[in-house]
């Protein structure tokens, strides 16, 4: 199977000088990863002709297929399609046909500017990719045993456009298909998870095994490419499977987004209901589950305990436990998550308390011990954590409700709530 | 004055593959263009020795200043140190003090392997960057007439890097030295302000001012350069001045961080005390809250009232009332932040109900409505926003929390708390 590579090329010095996030370039890689295109460089250049000409040259001179974004639009800085095409020694005409359209647009639209005719100037012998979604046609053609594709900046317009004009062309290239499985893992980091499985990621091939990181939790994609999607995710299940044998204890979820998400789905499928007490988390457990749309169908809600009062008062905690074992304890996690089922009703809760820092609370306890409780009516358990202060307050905080999340999916999964990180 | 250039090259398959975008490259554009340092290309590079070694030497052929991001860490697709090195001659060598820091972060976070030391193999003769948020240290090196610098991928880790380390280094390049000052508007969208502020943007050489969009609010950087700090700290007096005059109510703080942080200062300065009740916004305005150090001292804590129930039962919110208007109302919602102070005992308290999407709430509210609501003991205030679908809902719900905090420091600064938005 011929492999072919692209290379993503970005105009707009909007991008260049940080004002906007390039996210047309992500959505393409992605979009052409899972199309067995391979991605090897992505640049971005200003609205300068003779930067952006130098570009396409260095673009041609090490990939198969060109894609740019941005710089089709009608104002004098749009130059894309003029010094693109001029890099393959093709001309800019007239479509009439692409003129008449957004003659047709402005009318619906408002008043029309000359400039915006200028849009139709484009390559000649190009195919043009309509946009749905703007009045600037992308267009694509082939010159130089090259494949050179423009689409409009705007991400409204761009995706749209390759979804609908772009993806058709490049799969013709292609007779097979890629899928990609996310196999998420939290207890291990990204060094040691690549250490157990060494030789599996070093040897990989079809499918490949490439390991990452993500804040206090890591991530394993394994990619197999065939004829079909169903083949390719065939081969992706002994992989999957010989990853489980490694890291039996490690492992949430495979194509699940987020813990938290793992977690609510869980809870869903079981028809349970969920609270929390915060207490140095602050309100981020709560934060975190209602992210995920749909959390109301079992996240009642939360106690943000800050201050003592509020511990004893919303939650019940016992002040004389408070103060013999101090608010960052076991007694009292356990009693807030306790606390936490009781007020909202739910069927499991936790109750985290610890210091995030950046100082102590006053007693002897290091910044990084946090106390993480589960409550239910299988039991309550609680999980001490020594974090340092490495990653400082907002590391604490993520890896706290981290720690949370994966006692719920371990108690819903019948793993050992408490495992040794 | 010399005029520099420089190129962001982004190393790793996550980049290049469209798995994360690169908010690296955005952040060290934005500040480098604030540096009046010129940034001509940016680059993506996968995880290849080859290929990387190829973008180094094209970047090192059109730039003074070469910055790459990623490929730090301490697994063996981690080869930007080795590769960037070689391209310049230069050997990686084994910095010992590096080292001794490593394993010393690991003595608190648990067990090294051994593939973590590493990240204390770094160029010959180069100046170590302190990571403060992990544990890949960066570097700085100077050859062949450029300036080389390799920082960490993760933005957490990213981001304060060049703020501590590759600021310094870069603004030694200049003779004087920069200010840049950061005036914080909440209630104005980024093209609105531009068009109120056009003559000043367009204008501004010495300082310049240029204005940036945030989630939900604006932003405008007033940057001069002088001789000395304190020269160039008086240069933005008269232009910031220049800015509270156009936009009178729109300013919320100058150098500061967040509407939170702004919040949290105006409280602590008065010895105020705040908790919240939040239905919508799930624990976000509570988890903002507690991201800043020091919240303690004025957040008591939070009820994060998702079901009817805890709106009823733990903050007393009147049922009739929940029966006729709906929980996504003016009277819930200022019955919510009654309750929070009730339950808290705190001064002011701020109560948010609304529908974040993306499915409404089974009544015929739309999508993106939400009431914020105050109280305090100068009076209960409610707000109404229509805020639609667009950017879904983490943007209705950070929009949620922003009104919230712009509220407060509204009524702590005696300007009128509901204003027209």
């Amino acid at each position: 199977m011929k492999s072919y590579s692209a290379e993503l090329l970005a105009v707009g010095s909007e991008i260049l000088l940080g004002n906007i996030v390039n996210t047309d370039s992500q959505y393409i890689a992605q979009e052409l990863s899972t199309l067995g295109i391979n991605v090897y460089f992505q640049t971005v250049v200003g609205d300068n002709p003779e930067r952006l000409r130098s570009a396409v040259e260095i673009a041609a001179s090490r990939s198969d297929i060109i894609i740019t974004t941005g710089g089709l639009g009608p104002t004098s800085d749009d130059l894309t399609k003029e010094t693109v095409a001029a890099c393959f020694g093709k001309k800019l005409v007239f479509f009439p046909e692409e003129a008449e359209k957004i003659k047709a647009m402005f009318r619906r639209l408002g008043k029309m500017t000359e400039n915006n005719l200028r849009q139709a100037m484009l390559p000649e012998g190009c195919t043009v990719l309509e946009n749905t979604c703007g009045t600037a046609p992308g267009c694509a053609f082939r010159a130089e045993g090259k494949l050179v594709i423009m689409l409009p900046g705007p991400p409204r317009e761009c995706k749209p456009m390759f979804d609908k004009a772009v993806r058709p062309i490049l799969s013709e290239l292609y007779g097979g298909c890629l899928v990609s499985r996310n196999v998420r893992v939290f207890g291990l980091g990204e060094s040691a998870m690549e250490a157990a499985l060494y030789d599996l990621i070093l040897n990989s091939t079809n499918p490949t095994v490439a390991p990452y990181a993500k804040t206090g939790e890591a991530m394993l994609r394994v990619t197999a490419r065939a004829e079909t999607p169903e083949e390719a995710y065939a081969m992706t299940e002994p992989v999957i499977r010989q990853i489980y044998d490694t890291l039996p204890d490690c492992i949430y979820g495979v194509d699940c987004d987020s813990l938290e998400q793992r977690a609510l789905e869980l809870m869903l499928e079981k028809g349970l209901t969920f609270s929390a007490a915060e207490s140095c988390t602050g309100g981020l457990v709560s934060k975190r589950v209602t992210d995920v749309a749909g959390s109301s169908g079992a996240f009642l809600g939360s106690v943000v305990s800050y201050s003592n009062d509020v511990k004893v008062n919303v939650l019940g905690v016992d002040p004389n436990d408070l103060a013999s074992y101090g608010a960052v304890s076991e007694p009292v996690a356990l009693q807030m998550a306790r606390g936490a089922r009781r007020v909202t009703g739910s069927d499991i809760s936790v109750g985290i308390t610890g210091i995030a820092g950046p100082a102590s609370d006053g007693s002897d306890k290091p910044v990084g011990l946090v106390f993480v409780a589960l409550d239910s009516d299988s039991g309550a358990f609680c999980r001490r954590l020594e974090l340092g202060t490495f990653g400082g307050r907002e590391m604490i905080r993520e890896r706290s409700a981290n720690t949370a999340f994966d006692m719920v999916i371990r108690l819903l999964t019948g793993r050992p709530v408490i495992q040794k990180l």
